[in-house]
């Protein structure tokens, strides 16, 4: 029943969505890939502002007629501290140094909250009639949710526990995201502490779906068949695939990223917040674990993220892997550079395969 | 075919295997009732010694005709260093006084790995004819595997990550514990990092079984029969539930440690090593938030395990439960109270139903 009405809200022929990769790793060619091939391709507009969405919704609506949504994050209220801004370039500036990055200007957000960008992205997606919306980091406002919903537009909260799942279901939201604690790149908590949202699929659907009755789309190390029947058992209705999308040929990850994931074991992801100021899961390296004995002395989301930006592009400029951030999810091993046709292809082959063998 | 085998080789007519739970969880009552209701019950060895582990097999053997299993701790070599012994025993001095205990002897282990203990337990295994034994921490040496399996006793290894369920094929055990993330207890990782071996099922099991032969039992986190049919999808042949077997009538948990269970959410666990020496899963409390700071200055286990046995104790006697272990896996809001009979039909009809559903 949740299923069914889950592919037909978003338009699916197989229940998987492609996660929102922002800083170029979601290029509107994997996107429209995606969407050309029944499932849902996503845009991460996370680190965007309008201009930047607007040429990637063009960019995706030239190569596909199908549908394909946009995520946003929603703005959180953080302080500029000093102690920690000075404490942060501190342990930065011998990295920058070995990087040989000689000017490194950051602009630091000015604003306390970054709500006005966040208004234009918004503006911008009830224009342009993106059909599917989700939310990473937070609740979008009653305000927000009413605008949307007017026009049709399909709302999907991102929960990292059962509480957060409930919050979202209450808010009026359409869908939910449960992010496993197996899944790459930022933690979506918003209601806890990040090391409480730490939630293993296996534990957090089961205990999700007994109390709310939107959708659910199981998000973290999912990578194959096997995990997209295993999520469809534990009563989610699709799945959300990051990292095996992420080395797509479609995808923008560097050459280098990619080869890492490629080549990485489960035991080699971490979470760190050294190079964002929230936490993450990417494949341990030298910056991470530089700056694991300072994590709680940093800058908080999205301050360290700016300070830091110029040391991991840097890093991949010169096919340095050990200070950018390599994000994965728990299962590298079943990454494959493929095309995003041939990784759908595969997955929905292998999960017929494990339904009739079981 | 590896889940036929399986289920024959464990003489099993339901693919559940009761975790093992050290500290007078497990009794003979429970492991007796899981082996007549066509699981595998375990008896949890790993602080026993020989004639406490004799009366446990006895007591077991009066209440089943079945087959059950014996777990054992494989020893770790260990120093007892004065510092984290002064840190330790300097940061306990006020939870002794708080909890009025004015006598803790404590009974340090003297040797520097407990051999001597586990060969006798191997031996009585052997004399008592058991026929099923598992392994935590460790891989049993090449002289007690080719004992153990000179008299046919089928032997299963527990592995937290990819590396380990491999040495654990390569080693000659007969099948393999993947213990996700999510599980209760205490960690199983031997040839990583406490952190490095914290991987959620949905990505350990699909990347161990795509490079080992051995069949899979799946651990942690699962309770009912979403997660007994995920698990199933993804590639292991059967499960084993620790939490779900804790707050059953025939369990000796104490009732302040089922109540917490019962009353937990999924975000209300968290890792520690502060009880033990080394990192397991609980309900977090007092204690924990107040160690936690000092974790890494602590003795390793079974050190503090020794160390903390007093409080423990008069903690759960004076129904306090801000200074005991209440283990507990990812998903105690799936937890009730009831006969292990009874869990065992409701999963196994609720697995029937996931499977209908689908």
């Amino acid at each position: 029943m949740k299923q069914a009405s889950l592919y037909e809200r978003l338009h699916l022929t197989h229940p998987i969505i492609q996660a929102p990769m922002a800083g170029g790793i979601s290029t509107p060619e994997l996107t429209a890939a995606v969407s050309n091939n029944g499932c849902l391709g996503m845009i991460a507009a996370g680190y965007l502002d309008p201009d930047a969405l607007l040429k990637e919704i063009k960019a995706v609506k030239k190569k596909t007629k199908n549908w394909f949504g946009v995520n946003l994050f929603v703005p959180n209220v953080y302080e500029i501290e000093d102690c920690a801004l000075h404490t942060s370039k501190t342990l930065l500036e011998p990295i920058h140094e070995s990087l040989h990055i000689e000017q490194h200007q950051v602009s630091l957000p000015e604003a306390k909250c970054d709500d006005d960008n966040y208004h234009q992205l918004i503006d911008l997606i009830i224009r342009e009639k993106v059909p599917v919306c989700t939310f990473t980091f937070g609740l979008p406002s009653r305000d927000v949710i009413h605008r949307l919903k007017q026009q049709h537009i399909i709302l999907i909260g991102t929960a990292t526990t059962v509480k957060e799942a409930i919050e979202i279901e209450r808010a009026g939201l359409d869908m939910v995201i449960l992010q496993g604690s197996e899944a790459g790149g930022h933690r979506g908590t918003f209601l806890h502490t990040e090391d409480e949202g730490l939630i293993g699929l296996m534990a957090l659907i089961p205990q999700a779906v007994r109390l709310i009755n939107i959708p659910v789309i199981a998000a973290g190390g999912i990578m194959d068949g096997r995990a997209l029947m295993a999520a469809r058992c534990l009563g989610a209705a699709a799945v959300q695939m990051g990292t095996a999308f992420l080395t797509c040929t479609e995808s923008g990850a560097t050459d280098i990223h990619k080869q890492a994931v490629t080549k990485a074991t489960d035991s080699q992801t971490t979470l760190t917040s050294a190079f964002s100021g929230k936490k993450a899961r990417g494949i341990n390296n030298t910056f991470i674990r530089m700056m694991q004995k300072h994590e709680h002395d940093l800058p908080v989301f999205p301050i360290q993220n700016a300070l830091t930006k110029s040391i991991r592009a840097a890093s991949s400029n010169q096919n340095n892997r050990e200070f950018m951030s390599l994000w994965s999810g728990q299962s590298p091993m079943l990454a494959s550079l493929q095309s995003a046709e041939e990784l759908i292809e595969r997955v929905m082959e292998e999960a017929e395969e494990v339904w009739n063998g079981i």
